[in-house]
C-alpha cells in the first residue's frame, strides 16, 4: 500500500548529493525549479517554529502521511489500534535522513504532533518534521531539537478534528504535491519538494549559481550597480572568472539549457 | 488499488433504502448524524450550479477521485496516457446510481469538469457530480441535465494548476471525509456523506422525523407557538397521534437512543 | 435585562415614517447616513435567500439576539430549559413590525433558524429575519414567506457550534452595530440599521433625493451626460424644478446641512 | 497621460473579428490562452449581476480606470472638480463597443458605480462594465440593460473608502492584468482580457475548436465514451470529417503549433 | 449589569488551585477539556506579543469587555464620559489576579489598548491582557511588563472603528466563549477559558498527566518507541510506578472517568 | 511619466523635520492623522523582517513601484530589457533618504526583492524597503542591514507571477494610498505614509504629545489611575506643567484645532 520506491541505488544517489544540495538556498533552488517549469515546489506558509540560522539547510527523503476530517466520534485511545494507526506506523518506520511530511489539510484547530512525537521522530533519526496544519506543545517542541515546520499552533490533540488515513502516498503540502521518496530541501525560508533527479540537477548546478550570487552580493554591497552586476555583463563575467577562476552561469537560464 | 468494497449485498441494501432516504432533507439527516456524533458529514460550500427544486433529493454511491497541485510542466494531451489517467478511468467506470466526488483541494482557479465530462458522467448513469473545487463551461453544464455541485467556476481546464492522482480512495470534500462506497444524500442545501449503515439508520428514522417536522411547520404556520409545538409537549404529541396515527419521535433524540 | 426602550411614543413615530422610509433605497439611505458620519450602518454580506423584487423595501424595529460558541457538550433538548432559552423568548416576544436580528458571529457551520422558526417568526408578525451566520432548511424557508437574510446555509442545527446567550442587547451584525429598537431598512441590496431619529431624517429627506435620482437616471438614460446631470448644474436644476415643481436637493450634501 | 493606443487600424481589426470571437466561449478561449502560456487572462470572481443567457458573449475594447484607498476626508461634491475626476472623464470618453474595467482593489465596502453611472455607460454605447470591487444600486442596475460584472454589492458610494486616481493605464482586475486597448471576451462564466493579436488568434482558431467540442458533446451525450471521443482518436476524427466536412483541430494543441 | 458572580468562596477556591493549575501546560489542559466535551476552550490566534518562556503559565480570573463597530462619528475625548466608559470602568475595577479579556470582534484595524492602558492594567494587579483584536504601541507594550496576547498590531486608537459597549458579560474570544469569572490558563501556546469547577478538575488531574508526559518524553528522547511508551503499556506503566512511585493515569481517559 | 514632484524646497523641508518626525511613534502619528480625517495612512500587515528595536524610527521620501500579474510567458532575462525595466530604473534612481515602496498586490507567492536588490537599495542610500507582497532570500536580507518590511516570504523570484509596470506613480500599499514624494514614518509597529505638509504638522505637534504620553505612562506605571491621568484633568495638567515646564496638549484634539 506504500508508494515509496527506494532502494540502495536511490540511497547512494542521495548520499552523493546531500552536501552539495545543502549548500543551495531554497531561493536559488526555487528559481532553478521554476526555470524547469516546476512552479509548485514550495510549501507555502510552513515555516520553522524556531529559526534554524543563516546558512543552515536541511536535506532529506520525504516520508508522507495524510489526515482527513474526523467522521466518527472520538473513542478512548486503544493501544492495539494505535499500533497500526497510519501515523504511528509511519513514525516508527522512519529511517535516518527522512523528513516526515504530514498533510493535515492545513487545519489550524488540532495539533498533529506534540513534544513526545517530535522526540520520537528525532529519535528515529529524522532530519525534520513538516506539518501542513498545526502542532501542539510548541513551547516544548522548540526544546526537543527537531526542526519542526508548521502552519499554526493549537493546544488540542489531532483527534479533535482529524484522523490519520494513510501514509507513503502522494499528499498536498500547502500547495505543493509531495510524493514519498521526494527530496526535501528546507531552510529558514521554508521547504521545497522535488524528485531525486531534479535534486541531482539542483545539486549539480545550484552551488555555482549560489557562488555567483554571493559574489554579486559582495560587489553590489561594495557599490556596484544592478546594471553592471545583476546579471553580470560580459565585462563583469570576466571579472568573476578572473577573481574566482569560475565561469559565471546564466542567472536566469534559458529553459532548454537546463 | 481501489478501496471500494461493494458487492450485491451492498447494492441490495442501497436499493432497499433509496426511496426512504430521498424523502429526508439534508437538514433533518444532518441533525440525526450530529446526534450520533458525526459532526462533519456536510460538504461545506459545495452547492448546485442550478437549483434542483424543493423536495428534490439525490441519493447515490460515492465514487471518489483526487487531484493534487501540478508538479511538472503541462505537456500536450497524450491519448494513451489519458486512457489510464485516474479521472478518466474513474468516469468510465461509473455505474448507474453513482455520485462522483472529486477532491480538487478546493482550488478555485482550474475547472475540473466541463460540459463534455459532465455529459459523459450523466451518460454512465451517474446521479450527480460533486467537485471540491471549480468547474468550467458552467453555462453549458446547466444544460446537460446532470446535477453538478461545486465551490466555484473558472474557465480554465484542470491542468492549469492540478493533476489527478488516484481514485476510489478516501478524500476530503470541503471538510467532509468521504470514502468510496459512502452513501451521498444531496439537495439544494448541499450534500452529506455517510457509510451505508448510517444511511440505513437515516432511512429508517428520518422519514418519521421529517413527517413530524412538516406537521409542526403546519401548526406553527397556523399560529402555534414554539413553546407548544417545537418540540411538541405531551398534549401536542397526543394531537399528532390523533391526527396522523403516528407516534411523535423525539425532535432531539438522546444520543444513546440512536 | 433588556436594553429595549420602546413605548407608544416610539411606536407612533415609527408608524409616521414607515411609508416614507420604505420609499428610499438602501443605497440612497446609506449615502445620507455616511454624509452624517455613520459609516457602518450596513450589514455586509447578509443578503436575502430569495429576491424581494425591485422596489420592495422592508422597514421594522430591530429585536436582537446573540449566540456565542458552545462550551458544554450538547445535551438532549429539555423543553423546560428551552422555554426560557434566549432565542425562544425573543421569538415568542416578537411583535408585529419587528425585524429579528441574530448575531451568530458569522459562523457558517451551524444553521440558526430553519423553516419552523421562520414560520413562527412570520406568525408573530415580524417583517423579516436577518442572521449574521447561517440558516438551515433554506429550500423550505424560501417557501415560508418570511424574508430571511443570511450569510450562508448549512444543514446542521445551531447547537453544533453555538448557543444563545442573550437578547435585546447590542450586537454585531456583520460589521454593523445594532441596538434593540433600531430601525431597519432592507431591500435586495441588504440591510441598514439606524436609530429612530436618523430614520426620521432619512424618511424626511430620502424621498426627495430618491425622486431626483430617478429623474437623473431618466435623463441619463435618454442620453444626458454626467457632466450636465449628475449632479445637476444650475440649468438642469431649473429643468428639474420646471418639470417636477420640486427643488433639487444636493446630491452630496454638506455635512452641516444634514 | 493615457496609455491607450488605438487607431483606425485597430478598430478595423476588431470589427473583423468581433463576430468570430463572440462565437467562442470563455472556457474555450481560456484553454487556448493557457496553451500559449497566458495563465492569468481571467478576472476571478467578477460575475454578471444578472445572467446573460447561454451563448451570449460580450466582446469589446478595454477602457481602464483605477481607484485607490481614500486619503483625505471626503468633501462635498464639487461639480468643477468632478468634471475632471478620472472616472467621469473616462465614462464620458467611452466609445461604442468599449468595455469599462475598473480596478477598485476588490474592496467590498464601497460601490463604484450605481444605476445612474450604469445608465450613462450604456448611453455612451459601452458593451459592459466590469468592476474589481463592489457596485451599489444593484437591484436598479439589473434593470438598466447594461451587463455589469462585479465582486460584491454594497449600498455606499465609492467615496466611503476609495478615490479615483487615473484611467487608461494598466490595472489589476482580480488577478488579471488589463491594459487599455485589450480585447475583452465575457460570458456567464466571467471575463477574459487579451491583446488584439491574441484575440485575432482566438477568433481564427476558437470557432473550429468550439464546433468540435459541440460535436463531441453531442456524441458523448448520445453514449460515446471519453476514450473514443475526447479527444477523438483517428477513427473519430474521420467521423468528424465525414459528418461535418471539417478537419478536427487538436483539443490540446502543442504549444509550438499555436 | 455585571454577570460576574464572585465571592470569598470563589476566591478561596481559586487560591487553592492556582499553583497546581499553573503547572499544567495549555496542551495538556486542552486535551482534558476536550475529553470532557469542551471543544472550544481555546482562543485561536491570540498569542503573546513577547514570549513568556518555557514553563511560564498564567492563571487568573476572567474580566470581560466588549467592543462593537462604531456608529456615530468620533467626538473629542470627553473626560466625564470617559469616566463611565465601559472599558475604563472595567480597567479601573480590575483586582489582583485578574486577566482582562476584550472582545473587539477580531478587528485588525484599531488598537484596543496601548502602552498606557497596559501599564494601568498591570498597575491594578492584573496578570495579563488578552485582546480579540489589535493592540497599538506594541513596541512599548513589550517593555511594560504585562503579558499581552492579541491577534494583530495596528497603530490607530480603538475609536477609528470600534466603541466599547459593556463589560463583565459573556463574550467571544476568537472562537471561545468567555464568561466573567471564568478561569484563564495561558502560556506561549495561547489561552484557555473554563469555569472554576473545570479548573479545579484540571488542577487536580492535570499535574499527574503532565508528570507522566514528561516521563514519557524522557523515555522517548532516550530511544523508547511510541508503541511501548505512548501510551505506556502495562509493563511501562509498572516501570513508571517503579521509578516515580506514581500510578500512570490514562493518557486519553474514557469520557465517563472524567 | 513620473509623478514625483520634488525639488530643493521639498528637500529642505524634509531635512528640517526629519529628526522631530523620527521622535514620534507611529502610534502617536497615526492618532493625529486620524484626528485630521486621514483614516488610511497605515500599511496594514507590512512588518519588518527583523525588529528595529524600541524607539528606532525610520523617516524617508516615498519612491513607488508597481507590479501586476504576469500576462506573457516568462522569457530568459534580457540584460537590455532589464536596463529599462521599471523596478530596476527605480532602484538605480534611488537617492539617499528614500524609502522604496513596492505595490505587488499583496501576492504572497513571488518574492519581489532578495538579498542582492536589498543590498543595492541600501547601497543607493535608501532608508528602507517596504513591499506589499513577498520577499525572497529573507534569511540573507536580515543580514544586509537594510530594514525591509513585507507581508510574506516566498523563495521564488517575482517573475513567477508578477511583472513590474511603472514607478513613481500612486500605488496601494496594503490599504494605504502612497504617492511618490510622500513622507514615510516607520517603526516596529509598521509604516505610515503622508504628504509633506502633514508630516510637518506631525513633526511640529507629535513630539509634545509623545512627551506627554511618556509622562503619563510613568505616572500610571507608578500607580496613577486612568481617571486622573489619561487624559490628565486640570490638576494633573498642572502637575505636568510643574514637572516639565510644558503645557499639556489635548490627548484627543478637536479636529478644528489641528
Amino acid at each position: 500500500m506504500s508508494d515509496l520506491v527506494w532502494g540502495p541505488s536511490e540511497e547512494t544517489r542521495l548520499v552523493a548529493i546531500r552536501a552539495d544540495l545543502a549548500s543551495v538556498s531554497t531561493a536559488t533552488a526555487c528559481h532553478l525549479l521554476i526555470a524547469h517549469g516546476w512552479r509548485n515546489a514550495y510549501m507555502r506558509g510552513l515555516l520553522p517554529l524556531r529559526e534554524l540560522g543563516l546558512g543552515t539547510r536541511l536535506v532529506g527523503r520525504a516520508r508522507t502521511g495524510r489526515y482527513l476530517m474526523r467522521r466518527r466520534p472520538e473513542v478512548p485511545l486503544d493501544p492495539v489500534a494505535r499500533r497500526v494507526s497510519p501515523e504511528i506506523v509511519l513514525i516508527e518506520s522512519l529511517e535516518p535522513g527522512d523528513i516526515i511530511c504530514i498533510d493535515a489539510l492545513g487545519v489550524p484547530t488540532a495539533g498533529i504532533i506534540g513534544d513526545i512525537l517530535s522526540a520520537r521522530i528525532l529519535g528515529r533519526g529524522a532530519v525534520a518534521a513538516i506539518i501542513h496544519g498545526a502542532v501542539r506543545d510548541a513551547p516544548f517542541i522548540k526544546e526537543v531539537g527537531l526542526p519542526v515546520f508548521a502552519a499554526a499552533v493549537h493546544p488540542s490533540h489531532s483527534g479533535r478534528d482529524l484522523v490519520p488515513v494513510d501514509y507513503d502516498r502522494p499528499i498536498d503540502m500547502a500547495g505543493c504535491q509531495v510524493l514519498p521518496g521526494d527530496i526535501i530541501l528546507a531552510d529558514d525560508e521554508g521547504a521545497l519538494a522535488m524528485p531525486l533527479d531534479l535534486a541531482e540537477y539542483i545539486a549539480a548546478h545550484g552551488p555555482e549559481r549560489e557562488a555567483l550570487e554571493i559574489w554579486i552580493r559582495g560587489k553590489v554591497a561594495a557599490g556596484g550597480s544592478i546594471h553592471e552586476y545583476y546579471p553580470p555583463g560580459p565585462e563583469k563575467a570576466a571579472e568573476y572568472m578572473a577573481e574566482t577562476g569560475r565561469q559565471a552561469p546564466a542567472v536566469s537560464p534559458r529553459p532548454e539549457e537546463i
